[in-house]
């Protein structure tokens, strides 16, 4: 059985939502950030990194949601990723817009000391967060069939979005400005699959 | 026949290297970046992200390197993707750490006006440059069966690798304090499929 380390509130619901799509039976184990577990010796022997998502394999240890999630899509659930190849290679443009553009982009409110040092640069960071979003958005509801991106039929790039989609209220970004981002986070939250993340308390 | 966008020494090397690898017949566009061509409207129209690399299809334009890079593999040139699903999964695991991490920690360097305002916040992103890139670096020297990171067949993390590598020198980095990476580097510029894209002055 695969076991997912995760932790309340962060982009390893994404890959939580994809196992439960395919009816997986997974086990959680949770990585208590506010006790910083992420950066003990136990975790950084599961993920050097010191991050989370990782998921625990029989053949060993991935991380990386991108990562996760393709092997998820490849070896468990393959009905979230498209049978068409240019249809998933847009699944994946998806994807990595979700990470290298929005979530880097999200992370300068809190994380800025992953690139500077000093309080006035975390402050001119944080001070940019809202409109990096409000970019990132507006790019994103263009491309949105509805409710999902590539219409009724989730794929990995919906459960990837998730996560993204709630970092909004923190970023000071208003989800209904975006209609069609909306109805996705509804449709998102109308799943069983993440139904049963809420229900575990990895969104709070 | 496909067509890649590219400007000289960024990352669209990646996607020549794949594409040349794999004897695919393409035709290059340069986006002359001096010129600030990634901003004009022409452009805009291929990428409205204003970057490089985009491909021109048959059925359309894709972005984003790692799409890009998936789509080759998927469509055009399958030797450069693992047949082991787990292994395929690593491949992955280094595609997204080359590109959250290492990327975006290089883009620091000139590109702080994404995600800061003041020239101070900039300098400030410029220090942590070197160190940021050293422990990427240490990061992946371990993950290295070599000469490639899965020993002698070049994937698609090892074409990505080739515009990161060259990065280095400008971020400050020896890269010769890595010998893995090191030998990883002169392998690649020892393949046919590089030495076309210097010919052609993608990269100097």
């Amino acid at each position: 059985m695969v076991k997912l380390f995760w932790a309340a509130n962060t982009i390893s619901s994404a890959s939580a939502i994809a196992l439960n799509e395919g009816g997986v039976h997974w086990e959680g184990v949770e990585v208590d950030f506010s006790a910083a577990e992420q950066t003990k010796p136990e975790f950084l022997a599961i993920n050097p990194k010191g991050r989370v998502p990782a998921l625990s394999t029989p053949e060993g240890i991935l991380t990386e949601t991108g990562a996760i999630l393709e092997y998820i899509g490849a070896t468990m659930v393959p009905e979230l990723v498209p049978a068409d190849p240019l249809q998933t290679a847009r699944m994946r443009e998806l994807m990595y817009y979700l990470t290298t553009t929005m979530h880097v982009n999200h992370a300068h409110r809190k994380r800025g000391y992953r690139w500077a040092r000093e309080e006035s640069s975390f402050e001119d960071m944080r001070s940019m967060v809202t409109e990096n979003m409000n970019a990132g958005c507006a790019f994103l509801e263009d491309r949105i069939v509805g409710p999902f991106f590539f219409g009724d039929q989730m794929t990995l790039a919906d459960c990837w979005a998730f996560p993204v989609l709630r970092f909004l209220p923190g970023d000071g970004v208003e989800i209904e400005d975006y209609p069609n981002l909306a109805a996705m986070k509804a449709a998102l939250y109308a799943r069983s699959s993440v139904k049963a993340i809420v229900e575990m308390g990895m969104v709070k």
